[in-house]
């Protein structure tokens, strides 16, 4: 079994998930959240807060492996600065204890939890749900990065079943 | 004395400075450099890359108080996303050592070097040559990190003649 957390991170609220993928690919939800953040008093209090509540998510649940959605472009340069210093944030937090952090594109993550690249946000809130046994609606962010953990969970187990070393594998993304 | 730690952030180089502050004003280089970044496998590796060499130059230098530019604007999107990811990395490496981030202006920090915010870089690079006494050309990077460890040490030593209490002021920012 192996734990895996996954990130949607944003300027004001950044999504965690986290999964548990058995040895034989089965899935089992442990913790979902969204952290908001607003309110304090400089920039880098708010980055600090990221960094230290994911810390904190990441001793309560002790993920092995990590994965976060690869941006590609935002709205303008304004709001890409701020989702930037959001992301490497949440970024550090996790190197930070010692896990490998993988990236996935938007569309892999879909294609991965709802099987096509194209799926709306609705689908893929619907899908997770249906996938983790969850009752009731999900957050977004929560329901995001519950995707991005299970797009991992998919890839890393399908590659596991094809062969390739694990390290050439890490070394590829 | 009070040892300050100044930052430039970049995607591809961030320059680091570090100063000295006597209680009389009175300045004095301790250490400089530029981190040049690129060639690790994925981009979470060059966030951690960031991350972990400040953590090692802050345990090694033990700076009290540390400062960086503020960012207000980038040329694109994609570049706002890079500089930023890397300017959140910086940020939270200084503030996992428990220290304060203090965010200056770029024309704050000229004004504070060269004593009006429309010096070009060439003056500011000068300038920092004669206030710590560096012999020879200074590499552009290190010098602006070294330039808003300057700033923030005019700030904090005229704050403190006029009076106001350290907490508001840190609040203030």
């Amino acid at each position: 079994m192996t734990r895996i957390l996954g990130i949607d991170p944003g300027s004001q609220r950044t999504g965690v998930g986290v999964i548990d993928v058995g040895d034989n690919g089965a899935l089992a939800h442990v913790w979902h959240g969204a952290l908001v953040i607003g309110g304090e008093a400089t920039f880098p209090l708010r980055l600090k807060r990221i960094f230290d509540e994911l810390c904190a998510i990441i001793g309560a649940h002790g993920p092995a492996e990590a994965a976060i959605e690869r941006v590609f472009m935002a709205r303008n340069a304004d709001s890409a600065l701020k989702l930037g210093q959001a992301r490497g944030a949440a970024v550090c937090a996790v190197v930070s204890q010692g896990i490998v952090v993988h990236e996935y594109a938007a569309t892999e993550v879909k294609q991965a939890v709802v099987g096509t690249g194209r799926a709306d946000k609705a689908q893929v809130q619907h899908m997770i749900g249906m996938i983790l046994g969850l009752k009731g609606p999900l957050q977004a962010d929560a329901a995001d990065a519950l995707a991005i953990a299970i797009a991992h969970a998919h890839t890393r187990s399908s590659i596991e079943r094809v062969g390739i070393p694990r390290t050439a594998w890490r070394r590829r993304r």
